[in-house]
């Protein structure tokens, strides 16, 4: 879990619309791009210092502001300010344990959610907090980390492809669709695990199988926590009044929405899965459990009876007289492979052997 | 699992609206044919080249275009562009994981569901991605592979039924609920496995019977997130605004809507009965636990104490009394005789024997 | 599950509306009764023709034509024709695995339900589909068999009751209400039935009483899907904005709506106590293994040292020196005895004996 | 369940609005008290035959009329006539099995509810069906006993408190307030039981306790039936339209609904921890079972394989050398101490020990 | 669960809005602490006779009346008087046991919740009974307690930050805030306890981890109703008409809604955890029971054949042929070395070994 780890808790205790005094801006460095475009129009640009963003405010070209790290908080304020954005937003966008959410405040509408990618090395899903806020002629995006994920809708717009000629709603929608893109990346690799866990299950159940299966609920649980409110967020943004959001973008917010309940859909079949592996790994074990009795009590049923009849042969009684007879021993062996062959057909009928 | 895996993976990275590249033209066929009517005309053949259906679209008769096979794109988007439909429709068509959903765009209603079709050889279920295409005076239909599922249909519009009076809306109706019929005899099929299931599990539960019950579960799973979704559609279709949907028509998609309601609810009963089968696998093991165990502890427990006794007067002392007796061998025979007696009178009132 | 089997699937691949051509008309006999009756007036009478119910339609005294036995397929749709009865709803009539649905077309009401009786014979449910079509002054039952559950409420319009003075629409809640109340003496028999099994389950858990929990559990689904659905046509019909339904009516109808949601409430009661049952019997089974595993201990671990120890004075060295001592024997009696004893006391700490 | 017995199937088979006909008027008393009141007028008595009632139907001041006792349906025909009561209601009110439900019929509400008390002898909790009219200046209640639980109530009217000031609607809040007050008490008695249980079942799990467990699940689901449609019929009472409930009640009404959302959570509570209890039980007799295994596998693993080497040197060839060694007896025993001391260091490493 | 007792019960038998009489004002102390402030004045005093707050009701500042502890009701009774308070909201503050529940009436808006602490030294929850009522110039709060939860706004409100140019909906949106940003710092603590629990359970599990196991679920429970009515409440409070919440509060309720929400999802996930234990302790055990079976099935099934071969040269026949034999000691032994090597590699076989 310890890679779940809540952060909304460092952030109790601060009075609302502040953000976090402690990061220090120096450590990770905030990469920031912006891209200017309409129609006919390009401009491409990788920014040092912020105030080169602002007056791109003023124009009438869709402008996308790209801030890649929150590790420098002095810089999303200014941008906040410049671009008039609610204290409680600011904060929100450095909330990296916040609940995916949507906000709309007339002059923009804000929201974040999710990016998830699935890291080979450690076999753990990385969460990653994204934000939004769509203005009229502006989209400012916030990522934790520097990422690539978003490239393909550079390229898009580098291209001079459709989304040249709309506005900012259908740049939001590009950059969604490119995140809940990846959710079926990470649900593939949870197929895998999921498919390699239920065989091992079956082939040899061990307390090893049973954490894995335990971890895999878990790293469930918290996706689901992930891609639900997404839903939710995507219809209300489809059915908004706010002018904010036009009605050509509406259609390709229903096909992203429907993408969404794919996730959501598939998500549930594997819990649904995960959740029925504490059966098969118990009835594994009973099954185990049943073969390795059956062996006992064979081996126990046909040997005791006979170590008591030779034992019976090896007292010491002074007069026992079948111990005199020529071919007492003889008779004995017979008897005990009577006994023998009399167990293993009883066995059989009872289909242990 | 892995004749349901997600199509919709090998989509993703691609924009809105793209059609795949990589499906090259040449490999299986494309049927196409084209069915147009009205109260008293009809007209119908396989077209060979897509251009030859456009003339059909300013035409005031019911026109069904019914492609078959999805492997060449370039057919289907020439289809689109002469219908003027929506490019992230097209996407639709082509993407066979997608979830079935309807769109109302106000020339036309899109939808899509899924064809089920039981295999008997490999015992599996099929399931193919099916879209329509409703307009006013058309109704254009994909279907993933060849198949006759919809002969009946073209059968009653040559027999001059009543659907030749009714418009594309009652056609589609009449698509639909061959679909929904068809569901019935996957379903005939399942029921058959589940009491087949239930029987072997009571009879002889083995692991591979899990497996069986795992698959089954999985199929379920599968079965109902195909079907699902469809109740909602025809719900919404039924109570739809649009003018593409005729008054008459409502009351025969209300009785659709009746069936997949009475297929969502077997199938749910079907989850009820699999969903209980492990436990009664674990039932099963446990009995059998018991029936071992009682067999051991029967055996054991009276023929430990009788070896007890027999070593006894198998030791070696020097003075030990009873060995000397005449009748002391017989004795000891008696005592164990009336040892065995008492036991299985124990174990006769326990009710273990 | 084979008395319950779906009677859908033989209707499917029929046009809509179709009736069953294959159904021989001779066979089972239909039998058809006819009331008619106002506050003053009261005529009821076989019919032999159906055209002899034909005139009944046009007066303004309220009609009662009951149909028993649907082997009959002329005889309801020329029924259907006179009455101008959609030929969707005459296809419902027939389709005995119809779900409980209610619909309502302008001129009459169409529904239909399910009867269930017990018979005690076999210990089974018997379901039949029952129709009703209630129009401004008739209203037309259909029975799949001839029974006598309408009996009391012909003796009521007999004997000039509250009945005689309301229409179509009371005569309809009176046939509800008499098929809902026939629900509880079936509940009652099912009731004693889940009461036996429980003590079954406690007192002797065999793979029978699992054979019997199952179909139980079987039995509960199917009643569910029977009653479920009639919640909702009760409500509708209440609330329903039809003139068909008058005020004075609506009353009874929520009466009886109480009654069906009491039928359910004890449906869900018995639903819960029997999906609790595999868990007594797995527990059942748990507690007897211990049982048998304590007997096979306390008796195991007893002898198996004591047999050691006589094993131990068995062996034939020459040189030990216990075997000559005189009282050797007494002195190894005693400590077995001693071995026995605190064995017992062990035992008896664990609270095993 | 036998408490539990389901009366309304004695009443099937009637016609609505009958009333018991063999409920002879004899056997138990009906006791009928009338209390009359405004702000400042107060009149209290015990009438002795039904119309004494009458008069107070027509003055303004406040009547409550309160009938403990069912036995007698002549006293209460009567009533309902002078008062205009539906015969239905009358129904509901002898039916003591039905589900707890509120009818608004402009001229008076109806309402009926269950009191539960707690029987400290039998350790089962009774429940009695209480049905109240509300009028715009009277108030009728039934009680199936005579009891004392609306004693406060009397009390309070007696004693000029505000209660006098305000018309029926108010007297009806306090009746309902009072029972459900009353219904705390019950579920303070059940947590009792539910905590003995628990503490039973981790100390010493037997079926005894099982059927324990049983028995408290079948109350919870009861009790639950009972108290889950008041939630809806106080909700459905405060937001009621009708003029009968006056403004300054609602507040009242909010309160009391707000206690039955207490008793409700209370109650899932409880039935959480009840179906939880089957695992405790089960893992209890597993752990068990594991004791008594470790035990058994103890002594049978260190005894068995020494009772092997005793019976080794046990056997009688002529040619055994080490029979004839003179420390032969000695090194046997070591050897077998070494073997003993093996095995404890082995099951003490596995903490069997 | 005895700290859960139920407090609701001894208020069971009051009339509605009396207050407790045997809550003797002695024992623990009350603490009233006043602040009243706008944009430019503030005052804060800790009062010793109630009717110093008095003057503050009809000034425009914003004031806030804080009461710790609620032994003294003559105080709380006097306040209610002054500032007009409906006498059941004045119940409803003392009622600790009351669910979280808001109560809009126009001049004031009444709400409840419970405020949670964790105890180190006991490891439990303590829970709080919270009390606002918030009018339009004036928000006084009612605390258990003695605490020191407040004091950051306190803090907040003499820094002259933003919260003194809004109102008492602001101050109550702080307050609510600062009792959810503590919920965080109890989740923190019951996620250890998870985790540690579920580390238990795998490594060693005993009965003492289920008893742990079920005190969590309890907690849980608890927790669950305590902020399950939270969530409604903010949400109603967010969206209330009245005049009561301004504008720019709103967005502020919103937020803490969604913090609600997170700490719902956080204890569901417990929840989820904590349900799945009980399937792991079973497993754990079985897994146990299987290892131990699997070493005393080892041991038997080699030893127990070889016992009875050396008992069967153990046998007192005078005509054994074998026994004579120069070489029948050391063919035996050659023999059994032969049997258990057997016995080795089936086990190794069937990977028991």
């Amino acid at each position: 879990m310890s890679r779940h780890r809540n952060p909304l808790l460092k952030q109790a205790f601060r009075p609302p619309g502040a953000v976090p005094v402690n990061s220090e801006p120096s450590g990770e460095p905030v990469r920031i791009t912006v891209i200017d475009y309409d129609a006919t129009h390009f401009e491409e640009k990788i920014v040092e210092k912020i105030s080169e963003c602002f007056p791109f405010r003023d124009t009438e070209t869709v402008t996308w502001i790209n801030v890649d790290g929150l590790k420098n908080p002095k810089i999303i304020e200014d941008l906040g300010k410049c671009f008039t954005i609610h204290p409680l937003i600011i904060e929100d966008i450095f909330n990296t344990g916040q609940r995916p959410k949507m906000e709309d405040l007339d002059q923009y509408i804000y929201l974040n959610l999710k990016m998830l990618s699935y890291l080979d090395d450690s076999k753990t899903i990385k969460i990653e907090h994204i934000s939004m806020v769509i203005g009229h002629n502006f989209l400012i995006s916030f990522q934790e980390d520097i990422g690539d994920i978003f490239d393909p809708v550079r390229e898009r717009i580098r291209k001079e492809g459709k989304i040249r000629k709309l506005g900012p709603d259908y740049l939001a929608y590009a950059l969604i669709d490119a995140i809940v893109d990846n959710y079926f990346v990470v649900l593939e690799k949870l197929e895998e695990q999921v498919e390699d866990l239920e065989e091992e299950l079956v082939a040899s159940p061990t307390p090893v199988s049973l954490q894995k299966v335990s971890r895999l609920k878990k790293d469930m649980i918290f996706l689901r926590k992930s891609v639900w409110p997404l839903r939710e967020i995507i219809r209300n943004l489809e059915q908004s009044e706010s002018a904010l959001i036009k009605e050509p973008t509406r259609i390709y917010l229903r096909d992203v929405y429907n993408h969404t309940i794919q996730v959501i859909d598939t998500l549930e079949t594997f819990r649904d899965m995960v959740s029925g592996m504490i059966d098969i790994y118990l009835s594994g074990l009973s099954y185990k459990m049943n073969e390795i009795m059956k062996v006992l009590t064979l081996i126990a049923t046909i040997f005791i009876p006979l170590t008591f009849v030779v034992g019976l042969y090896g007292m010491n009684f002074k007069n026992m007289p079948e111990i005199e007879w020529d071919y007492g021993y003889y008779m004995v062996l017979v008897i005990m492979g009577v006994m023998v062959a009399g167990m293993l057909i009883y066995y059989r009928k009872k289909k242990w052997i």
